[in-house]
C-alpha cells in the first residue's frame, strides 16, 4: 500500500503537503514527485505506465491553470487517479477545476475540491480506498471521523459557554 | 464487490444507466437506487450508514442543482463516494459541479465530469478501485482501454482513407 | 419567538455574528451553533428534527464552499431556514451560492446574499417572519428601516455640505 | 393569511402558476397580480407599501434578467419576501439570480433558485413561514412531505423491481 | 447643463469621485447625491421623477451588489441613466454589473464597466452626451482626447528611448 | 437628428431590426450599416470619424463574441456611442458582454444588455438623449411609458379577472 | 509546408473540417487525425514527437471537455501547436476553452475561439504563419481579406439600398 | 526576425517585460511598444499596416479589460498576432480573456494564457513560429525545452532527497 503524491511544479508544494500531512498520520507510505505534463512528458509517461510495478495503488495529482497532470497521468494507468486542482492563476481555480474534472468518457479522474482542502480530501479519497482491503485502516479512518466530531461538538460546545 | 448506483431522482435514471451499463459490462454486481438527500434523508442515512454491511464497497452517487447527494452520502460512510454531477437546471451544471466537488475538508467525495460522460466515468473509476485487488478486472480494464485505442486508431484509418 | 444561528465551522463565526448582533438589537433570543453537515451529521439531524420541540422558530444556517448545511436542515424540518452562503474557498463564493441556493423542487431553503451583509439580512429577514404574529416587532423593524433611511439621509446631506 | 404572487411580465406566468399550484393545493388564498419594477413602479409601491393592510403575510416576486422586482418590494415593506429569478435571457439566469440574491445590507429578500422548482419552493417556503402561527397547515405540510417521501420510496422499489 | 452623480452608500464615494474629477475638469455642474434604492426608495422616487425639473440633463448612478439604484432611477425618468456597477462584494462586481446592465426591454440603462474606470467613463459619456448641443463642449472632449492621446504617445517615446 | 445604427455582419440583422422599429415607431431617421471592426478596419475608421459631419448625433453599434465594434467607433468619435452585445457564441453572450462594456478609462462606451432587449433599449436610450434637445421628443417618450403602463396594467386586470 | 489537424474525437470532425475547408481554398496540403491525449497517448507522443520529420510545419488541435490534446501535443514538439476548443459539454464551452488557454509557462499553445469559428480561424492563422515565409500565400491571405471585405461591403450595400 | 511587443497602457509593463525577455534570451530583436486601440487608434492603424515593412515578423499584442488591442491589429495585417490577455479589472481577467480569445470567424488571434505566464508563453510561440525557418533558433528552442526538463527534474531530486 503506496500512495504518489505528484505535482506539476515545486510552487504547488506548500498545498500538496497537505495531503502527505494526511497519509503519515495515517502510516501509509508515499512519494512525493514533481512531475510536469508539459515540461517532463516523457517522465509523466513513465511514471504513470510503471506506477503500478513501483508498487504504487493510488495516484493523487495536483495542478494549476490548464490542469492537465491528472488526466494525462489517468491515460496511461488503470490505477485511481485522485486530481487536486490549484488555485494558482487569477482565474479563482475555474480553470485548473475544469480541467481536471471535465475527462471525456473513458478515462476517469477523481477530483477533489481546490487547494488545500482538496489535497486533505484527496489523501482521506485515498485511504478509503485503501481501506477496501484493510480493516485496521478503516478503524483508523472511523477514529478520525470521530476525533473531527469531537473537535466540532467541543467547538459548538465552547461557544455555547461564551455566549 | 458490489457497487451502489444512487441518483436523486427518478428523472437522474438516463443519465445514470451510463453507470451500470459498465458495470454490467465488467459483470460486477449492482444495485441502482433512488435516494433523496432532502427528500428521504433518514433513507439516504439508513442507506449509507449500513452500506458497508449490505456488501457495498463503492457508492457511485448522481444529482442535480444544488447536488448535495454525494457529500452526504460521504459524511456517513468510510466508504469511496463518486458523485456525478448532472446538468438539470438552466445554469448548465456549474452550479451541481460545484456543490458536488468543493467538499470542505474531512469528507472526501470523488466528483467526475458532468452527466453522461461523468456517470460512465464514475463506472470506470469504481472499476478501477475493485481492481486494486482483483487482477482478472485489472486485465478487463485493459482491455477495455485496447478497445478503445482500437476504435480510436479505426477512425483514425477510416477518416485518412476518405481524405 | 427563538431563532438558531447555525454555521459549518467555528471559522464562520465572524461572519455569522452579524446575525447575531442583529437579533440581540432586536431582544430576539437566539441559540448559536456549530453543526456540520459532514462532519456532524447526526447532530444537525438530531438538532433540525428537534428543533421546533427546542422551542425554535426559524434556523439561520450559515457555511461555504460545497454549503450543504442549510438544505440538509431543511430536509428535516418545517420550519423556515434561512441559508447564508460564505465566501471560503477561491472561488469567491459562487460554489456556496449556489449551492444554498439551488435546491431542488420540495425542499426550500431561503438564501440570502454572500458573506456578512447576507448573515444581517438572514437576521433581518428572520425578523420580518416573526414579526407576522408581533406587532410590537413589526414597530421595532420599522423603526429600524427610519434609522437606516436617517442615516442615508443624513450621509446625502453631509456630502452636499462638503461638496 | 394571504399570500401575492407577483411578476414582472404576463411571459413569467408559466414559470410563476408553480407558486399558485402549491398554494391552492394547500387552501391558502393568494393572489397574482404583473407589476413592473421598471414599468409600472408606481404601481409597486402602491403595492407593496399597502400589502399589510390589504391582508397579505407574504410576497412571492419572480423577475427574470435584471431582476430587481422582489428587491424593490423588499423596499417598501417589511413583510417577508421572497424572490423567484427567472431564466428569461441567454445567460442561464445567473443575471436574475444575482440581481435578486445579492441584496445590500439592511433589505433582505429571500432567494430561492431558479425558474419552475424556485416557483415552486417560494410557495413551500410561505406555507412554512404561515404553518409557524397555523398547527393545522404544518400538519397539511408534514403529510405532503411524507407524499413526496412515499414518491420517491416508490419510485425506489419499482426501480428495484426492474432492475 | 447639469449631472447628478447618484450613489447607493457613502462606501461607494472613493469610486465615484472619479466621476465628479471629469465632470469638474469639463467645469460642468454636478451634484452628488446618497440614495438608496433599497433604504430610501422614496427619496430616489422623488429625486428621479423632478431630476429634469431641478434641471438634471443627465443621471449617473453607481451601485455595488445587486445593484438596482440605476434601473429603478430610470424607471422614473426619461433623462439618459448612466449606470456604474461597483466592485463591493465577493464576486468581483460580476453581480452588480449584470444587476446594471441587464434591464428589461423598454427601460433602458447605459451601463459602463465597473468601479473607478466605469465612474471615469460615466462622466465622460455624460459630457459626449451635453456635447451635442454644445459646440465649445465637444472641442474640450476633442482637446482631452488629444491629451490622452499624447499621453500614450510620450510613454510609448519613452519607453522607446529607455530599451 | 439622426441616429446610425451599425452591426459586424448580416447575421446580427434580426436582433439589430429591433432598434430601427422603436426609432421608426418614434420618426427619427437613422441608417442601417454593416460594418465589421475586424473584416473592414478602414470602413469603420471612415465611417466613425465622419460620423458628425454625416449628421449622426448617435451611434448604436451591436456585435457577438469578441465584440470590438462598439469600442473601436467609440475610439474615432466623441459622440455617443451605444454597444449592443449580441449572443452568438456558445457562451451565452457574457464574451460580447464584458467586450463590449469593459472599456478601458478614456473612452467610453455606453452598453445595454444583451440582443434583442437591449438593442431595443439601445433605440430608447438614444431617443432619451436625442430628447434632451427636443420637448415633443419628450412627450412623445413620455407616451410611450405609458403605453408601456397600461399594457402591464391591462395584463395585469386580465390575469386577475382570469383567476 | 504541411498542416496537420487533429482532434481528439471523430465527433469532433463537423467542427474541424471547417479547418481543413480554408486549407484546401488556399492549396496548402493537410493530414487529418483522430489522435486521443487520453485514450491514444501514445499515438499522440508518436504523432507529435516525430511531426516535424514528417514534414509538418504547424499543428492545429482540437478538443472538447477538459481539453488536453494542444498542450499535450505542445508538450512533445517546438513546432506551433494551434488550439481549437470545442463546446462538447453542458458548459458552453467554458471548460474546453480554460483547459486549452492557461498553458503554464514554458509549453505554448495558440488558441483560437470556440467552435467552428475557432476552427476556421486556426487554419488562417496557420496560413498567416506559413506566409511568413511564402510572399504568394501573403498574397492569397491579401486576397482573401479583400474578399471578406467585398462581401461585408456588398451586404452594407444591399441592405442600404432595401431600407 | 523581429518581434513587435506592443502594450495598450504603460501599466501592462510589468506583465508584457516577460515576453521581452524571453526574446532577449534568445537574441531576438524586438520593439516595445505602448499603443492604445483606444486612445490612439490612428497610430494602432499606422503601426499594424505599416509592421511588415518595418521588418517585424510576428506581433505581440497585450492589454486588459475589453482587450481590443490584438483584434484590431489582426484587422489591419496579415502578420500572425499573438494576443496576451491581462488580469487588470476586478473581474479575475476573464473579460480581456474573452475579449482576446473569441474573435470572430476571418480575423485570427492567437491568444494564450493570462498575465505573466501568458506573456511568457507569447514569445515562445513566436519563437516557434520563427523557428520554421531558423534551423539554429528551433536548436535553441530544444536546449530551452530540455532546461525547463533539468529544473523539473533537480527540484523533484531535492524534494526526494528531502523526504
Amino acid at each position: 500500500m503506496k500512495v504518489a503524491i505528484v505535482m506539476g511544479s515545486k510552487s504547488d508544494l506548500p498545498i500538496m503537503e497537505e495531503a502527505a500531512a494526511i497519509l503519515k498520520q495515517f502510516d501509509i507510505s508515499y512519494e512525493v514527485r514533481i512531475l510536469s505534463a508539459h515540461r517532463t512528458p516523457e517522465k509523466v509517461t513513465e511514471f504513470s505506465t510503471s506506477a503500478m510495478k513501483q508498487g504504487f495503488s493510488i495516484i493523487i495529482a495536483g495542478a494549476g491553470m490548464a490542469a492537465h497532470l491528472a488526466g494525462v497521468i489517468a491515460a496511461h494507468t488503470t490505477l485511481p487517479v485522485i486530481g487536486v486542482p490549484i488555485d494558482s492563476s487569477s482565474l479563482g481555480g475555474i480553470d485548473s477545476l475544469l480541467s481536471t474534472v471535465q475527462m471525456p468518457p473513458g478515462i476517469p479522474v477523481a477530483a477533489v475540491g481546490l487547494g488545500k482542502s482538496g489535497a486533505k480530501n484527496a489523501a482521506l479519497l485515498a485511504l478509503e480506498i485503501l481501506a477496501l482491503s484493510s480493516a485496521p485502516l478503516r478503524k483508523k479512518l472511523l477514529r478520525y471521523r470521530d476525533d473531527m466530531k469531537k473537535s466540532v461538538l467541543e467547538a459548538d460546545s465552547s461557544l455555547k459557554a461564551k455566549c
